[in-house]
This record gives C-alpha cells, structure tokens and sequence, in this order.
C-alpha cells in the first residue's frame, strides 16, 4: 500500500530538518535510477560515489547538511541510509490484515484465530494452533496442531509449521521456510542406526525474519530457539536444540549444529558450518566460509575466520606466513650454498694449517 | 499418538532388568527439565554432568547398574541412549494410516491408493502413480504420474516427486523435499550450453529418511539411488546418477556431484562438497567443509578432513607444520645472523693469516 | 510424449551422414543399460571405457566415424554427446501446453493468461499477473501479483515468485523455486537492525533454467538480474541487486551476496561463496568452494581457486610450497646442526692461532 505524504510531514516522523517545499507529496522511496519527483532517496558519504547533480532527479533526498544543496528538497540527516529506511517504513505501510479467510483455506473447527487475520487459498490450520490478531498468512502456508503465532506476523506462501511450534508478534516468515521438522539424530545399534526421538519444539521470538527455504529443526527433548530480533537469511540450517540469542545476524547458508549456543548480537557470514555443542560469546562476528569445530567456545567482542575459525589478526598472521613460504624457501637455498662456500674457506684455513 | 505403559512391560519389551515399582504408568520420553512422574528419562556417563539427586524428577530412568540409586525405578541398560531411543518407540507409536482422504486432495482415477492410506488437504497423485498400505501424505504433497510409494511411508507437506520415482517401504521425507528434479547436464555447442537430457530415474530404498529442502536429482539416462537405512539431513544437494549405499548418514548442506558412488556405512559431516564421479569407499568418515575433488577414490575405514581431502593424520601433521612456520621463520633469521657473525670471524682468521 | 522417427529422420533433422538401416523406428534416448532395439545411444572417446560390442544393444548409436562397426546403424557425428541432446529433443519433445485450467486454480480476474496455458491444481495467480502462451504451471505455483511470466515457461511444482517478478520466454523453474523474496540488508541504528526496504524487482530473462528449492531475492531499491541462458542448480543462493550475465552456469549450493556483479559466461563449481560488491569478468571460472572476499574483482578467462580465491596456478604454487614444508624443516635442522659443527671447527682454529 502505498500512500501520499508531504515532506514536511516525513521531516517530522523522523524528528530531522528539512530544506526546501516542504508541501510536495512523496509516494515511494526509490533508487537514484528509478526516481520521480514522487519519489525520494538518499545519498551518504559511504554510497558508491556518484556525480551530485544541480537537478535532483527525486522529489526529495535523505543526506547529509554539509551535502545538500540550495535547490534540493532535503531532508537533513546524520544517518541517511538509517532515516531513508524508516521513512521507507512511513511510506509503504506493510500489508495488514483484513480478516479475509480464502473459501479454499482449510481451516480446523479446533483452532482459535484472531481478528483481521488473513488466510490465502490452501492454507492448513490444524486442530489447537492459535493465529494472533492481523496476522498474514499466504497460500499455501501449513500451520500443523497446537502451533502459536503472535500478533502482526507475515508468513509468505507454503511457509510449513510442524507441531507445536510457537511464533511471537511480527514475525516474517520467507516462502519455503520449514520450521520444527525433526532434527538429525540417531543412535547405532552396532547395525543400523536408531532414530532418537525428535519430541521436543522450536520457539521464535518477537521481530525474528527468516529467509526463503530455511530450515529449523525442533528439539529432540528440549527446545530449539531463535530469539528476538534475530534475522536470518535464506538457506540457513539451525539443528535441534540450538538456542540463538538476541539481535543475532546469521547470512545465507550457514549452518549450525544441534545443541549449539549462539549468544546476542553476534554476527555470522554466509556459508559458516558450527559442529554441534559450540558456543558463541556475545558481539563475536564471524567471517564467510569459517568452520566452527565441535565443542569449541568462541570468546565475544571478536573477529573470527577461517577453518579450525580464529581470532582475525592470527589468521592474518599466519597467512602472512604463508605468503612468506617462496622468500623463506630461497633464504634458506641461500644460507645452504653460503654453507658449502664456508666449509670449503674453513677447509682451505684448517689445511692452510 | 501417547499409550500408558507401565515400567515392567517398557523394560521386558526392551529386553532389560527393571528395580523399583514395576506397576508405574509411563506415558512419554522427556527430558530431565520437561519431566513429571508419568515420564520417562535417561542418563548415561557421556551425557553432560549432571548432579543425579536422590529423588529422580522423572516416573523412570534408563541407565547403567552402577548409576541405579536405591529410591529410583530403574531400567538398567548398558546402553541407556539406545535402549531410550527404542523405548521412545514403544510409547510414541509413531502416526498410523487411518485412510482418510481430504476431500481437497485430487487423485487421479488411474492412480492405486493402498489401504489406511492417509491424504491431506491438497495432496496431488498423478496417473499411474502406487501408493503403499499405511502411508501418510500430508498437506500439499505432489507425486508425479507413475511414482511408486511403498509400505508405512510419512510424507510431510508440499513434499515433491517428480515422474517415475520410487520409494520403498517406512521411507520418512521431510517438508519442502524435491525428489527427481532434472539434473544439471549441459552440453555446450560452441556458443551456448545445450540441455542434455534427463530422462532416467530415482529410486529412494526402504528405511530411507531424508530432511526439509534437500534436493535428490533424477538420473540423465540411467537411477540415481540412495540405498536402504541411509539418513540424509536438512539442505542437503545430491547430483544425477549419484550412487548412495547403503547405512549411509549424511549431515546438512553437504553436496554430492553427479556420478558419485558413497559405499556402505560412509559418514558424512556437514557442508562436504564431492566432485563428480568421486568414490568413497565403505566405513569412511568425512569431516565438516571437506572438499573432494573430481575423480578422487576415498580409500574406507578411514576418517578424511580439509579441501582438498586427505587423511586426518596427514592433514594434522601438515596443520602441525603449518603451525611452526613462525618459529622456523626466526629460527631463519638467527641462523642468518649466525652466518654472518661466521662469515666475520672466518674473515678475521683468514686475514690473521 | 514419445514419438517414433526414423533414423534416417534423425541424421537428416541433426544434418549428419547415417550408416545402416535408416528405415529403424526409434523412439527413445536411452543409456547402455537400458537399451532396446528402439532406443539410440551414444558413445564418445571421453565416456567411460568400454568394450565395444559388435552387436549393438540398440537401435542405433551416435558416434564417430572410426568407432563405427560395419554390422551396427550409426549416426556419424564428431561430437556425439552433443547431437544426441539434440537427438533427444527430437525424440522427446517437452511438454506443451494444452490450455488446461484445473478447477482448483486459483485464478484472479484481473490476470490475464496465453493460449495453451496449463494451469495444475491449486496455483494461485494474482491481479495484475500475466502469464504468456504455451506455458505450463504445475500443482501449486503461485504467481503473485503483477509478475510477468513469458511464452513457453515451464514451472514445476510449489515454484514461488513474489509480486512483480518478470520471467522472459522458455524459463524453467524446478519445484521449490523461490524468486523475488525480500534481500537481507538491515541497517543498525545503535541498538538493533532495521528492516532496509526491499523494494526492487527481479528480471529473469530467457532460457534461464533454475534448479530444485534455489532461491533468488528482489533488488532492495533496483533489480536483480538473471541474464539469457544462464542455468543454476539446486540449492543456490543469489541475493539482491545482483547482476548474473548471460551464458553463465552457477552450480549447486553456491552463494552469490549482494550487489554482486558476474559477467557472461563465467562457470563457477559447487559451494563457491560470493561476498557483496565483488565482480566476476567474462568467461572466468571458479572451483568448487572457493571463496571471493567482498569487493574483489576477478579478471576474466581465468581458472580461480581456494579462499581466498586465487588464480589456480598460483594456488597450486602455494600449494607446493606448503607441500615441501616437512622438508623445509628438517633441512633447517640439519643447517643448524651443521652451523654448530662450524662454530666448533672454527673456535679450534682460532684456538690453533
């Protein structure tokens, strides 16, 4: 939905100055490409550079004071990329419920759901799951028994739930997420290899987004959980029983072991593996392709890269030593010649002798 | 589905002693946290520390004789997480076909539905296509024209089989699997990459258990197979006239190029890329992120680590290497220096000469 | 759908010279194994070693001339393997669209479909959509609102596009395809990530196939981009505003971060990760599981390697050098042993003076 405001009006939402007519109407945030003088964007130093024009090819820009200029309408911020996000948010409303229930929606007379909730075609509600107030579910999405969702949340098409797990309010869900399907677990008999129960759930917190085709395994006995605000890329594995914490960042196609700790605020490239039992201390960033051994704690407030992952400057190090392999091999070439030449000059002294 | 079974039959249909009230009702396997009196626990020495307190929170315990405290009902067992996993079993009978159809599931008339066959909401059956006694489809499930489902298998919702593939019996697929997707083969004419035809098979064996999202490509002219008890994880890529054995465990994310043979009791760590027409022999074990490179044969009973893939003691020992090059860089430079301090003192005796 | 042609139909459709019965009906491609007096086979000096047999398992076979046996029927070709895709396509014509609207296709009337359009079970199609002639949409896709699918597209199963998403002319999506969910850009604002708007599109153009459960995100402010020809495997991962050529082949499980520029007819392996903002030159090639630090730019007509991803020659040196550090090391030792003999040799001279 899109809607019209003046940019005085969005100046104001964010709590920022503004320059120029603050009357004009904006109805969408854009690139510099795509831009109408309904449109506006944003410019900071970070951003790839570009030509500044006289002409503003937008209705309004997001930037900097020392950066704007007398015949722009701008809109004065210290943190362009930041306030051009919540204006984004000012402008395009998400998309909220309307209490519309698609006649193919499969809905179980056991399950509870709330007010101005929206239900697409084929969605499957079964029997004890609860669906909190304007909450969206697209077609297709698969809401097994006794699952919770919160208030406000966004689950896109053939999003699947399994048994009882429990969403909080404003969570986003991408299409093709599968969350709370059993975890890997076996046990060798000596001949084959027993399944492990998988009897346990999966809880996401408030604000979590998962991206498309992730998969989150419940706990085989406990609880695997995402906690709040927490955001997830696509492709991501979580395993059953994993606890990650607060306002974590996790990119495509990492995966992580069962029974792992991930704890607030860490931060983790794509394609990362964690073995199972690892712990991540708070504020730990970790590079793209790292691996994680089984068992290790990783300390907080740290950079870490590489397989077995290390602190960032050891990695450094030792790859500056790596490079170093030619030169050290020539030096050492080197002194085994000077060698030779001194066993032959001490040769000569001694028989000189 | 709970049953109420009481500790003196679990322990005889595990084939184990009991101490303690035999008469006790269990109703479920927990977790020593989620645990009441109808639930049943266990603990074993590799299991994480624990303080064992007299009063067990728990109905019952599977552990060791040695662990048995006097006040406890306990089934004794040497192996206390299997003998767990198969009790689990006992009480959590897994979800039995009721033959129930959705109304919305659409089967085609020429399609053969067994007995106690479960569809859900949704589910499509193509012609031509069998499916087992038993077996439960559940919401969104697609199987392809002339499929074959065997015997007692669980399909989780928007599961997906394309033409002609072939499931054993007690087969489990998670939500969101692909099964028989045309594998990747071009074949390039001078200017563009040419489809190359993929018009061969799968054929998944019985007791096969695959995980959310992965992919399993059909053959191009001849089966991709994955052989029987095989347990394969979440995200997991497995390429064209790929050749999996059988008791085989493969972990999330790993990728497995076309052509591949895995043999018998390979285990298979996360996020392991195999090249193309790759071996590996049987009882191998592949660590976490290894890379095998194209053609590559894996001598079996062997545990393989790192990119490309070698042999975990020789990759220990070059990591070894590895980790003195500082110390052999300044053992360098004293010698260096030791040579120079030489090449004077020689100098000064020559001259003394 | 099969069809039956004659071998001398075959040789003049591929424009090659035939030897033997031209009269022969065949009616399919088929492997050795599985070959009848009605399929056509292949062979080349690259397939695996093989007797040949003086009686053919088959109808025919495409090879070259100096393989050919006065008693088979061969179709004469110097690249086999290429003209028996192209046989294949002869034989197998791909599906076609009949104009079949299943009545459980949800179809908005704000949509506007081809000709020949075969809609399956359960699709669902939004306002503003429209779907070109002859394609085909199976079981459960669904079309949001105003996405743009071209002429002759083929959608397998649970295939999902996000609103806007445009396809080109003869696309193949396989099941489980995600395109056009929101990108992964957050921005901090001191306590937690803030939602940068996902607002952009993606452009898929023509002939692009893509594999099972592949996921591919909307531009944040601009476009994502696919370009014509370009086929990616199961499992990968292209996030948003990214810029993939034409020509080019992505294989499984890879990654490609944002802003990501891959030029045409780049070939990148299995598992490679890509970070944002880095840009891949025309005809490059990438091994499997390298990794490409964020901002690089790759020369083109290159062979890359490891992570960081270096051209492969230098890698292999690196490679070597790190290979000969066993020996580097006793070679150290034996100059240090050597240095400490001079030293005594030298002291006794001096001590002689």
């Amino acid at each position: 939905m899109i809607v019209s405001t003046s940019i005085a009006k969005i100046a104001q939402l964010l709590g920022l100055p503004f320059h120029g007519d603050g009357s004009l109407q904006i109805q969408r945030i854009s690139s510099w490409e795509d831009a109408d003088q309904a449109s506006l964007i944003y410019y900071e130093r970070s951003s790839k550079d570009r030509q500044l024009p006289d002409d503003l090819p937008a209705g309004c820009i997001i930037t900097s004071a020392e950066l704007h200029r007398s015949c722009w309408n701008t809109i004065v911020s210290r943190q362009p990329k930041l306030d051009f996000a919540r204006a984004a948010d000012i402008l395009h409303h998400g998309p909220v419920g309307q209490g519309v229930h698609h006649p193919t929606a499969e809905v179980s007379p056991k399950a509870t759901i709330g007010k101005h909730v929206d239900l697409g075609p084929q969605v499957v509600i079964g029997p004890g799951a609860q669906i909190g107030d304007n909450s969206i579910l697209h077609a297709g999405v698969v809401i097994s028994q006794d699952c919770l969702i919160g208030k406000d949340c966004l689950l896109y098409p053939r999003v699947i739930l399994y048994k009882g797990v429990k969403l909080g309010n404003r969570v986003i869900l991408h299409a093709g997420v599968v969350l709370g399907a059993d975890g890997f677990g076996y046990v060798f008999d000596g001949t084959s290899h027993i399944k492990f129960p998988q009897a346990g759930t999966l809880v996401v917190e408030d604000d979590v987004e998962i991206g498309a085709n992730t998969t989150v395994d419940r706990g085989s006995l406990g609880t695997t959980r995402i906690g709040k605000r927490s955001k997830i890329d696509n492709l991501v594995q979580i395993a059953h029983n994993t606890q990650i914490g607060c306002d974590v960042i996790i990119a495509s196609q990492t995966g992580i072991s069962g029974s792992a700790v991930i704890e607030d605020e860490v931060i983790i490239a794509g394609q990362v593996g964690f073995g199972d039992h690892i712990r991540v201390k708070k504020g730990a960033i970790i590079g793209g392709q790292a691996g994680v051994l089984p068992g290790k704690v990783l300390p907080g407030n740290e950079v870490y890269w590489g397989t077995p992952a290390r602190p960032l400057r050891e990695f450094k190090r030792s790859y500056a030593h790596l490079a170093r392999l030619p030169e050290m091999r020539s030096e050492l070439k080197q002194l085994k010649q000077k060698l030779k030449l001194f066993r032959k000059e001490l040769k000569n002294l001694a028989s000189d002798d």
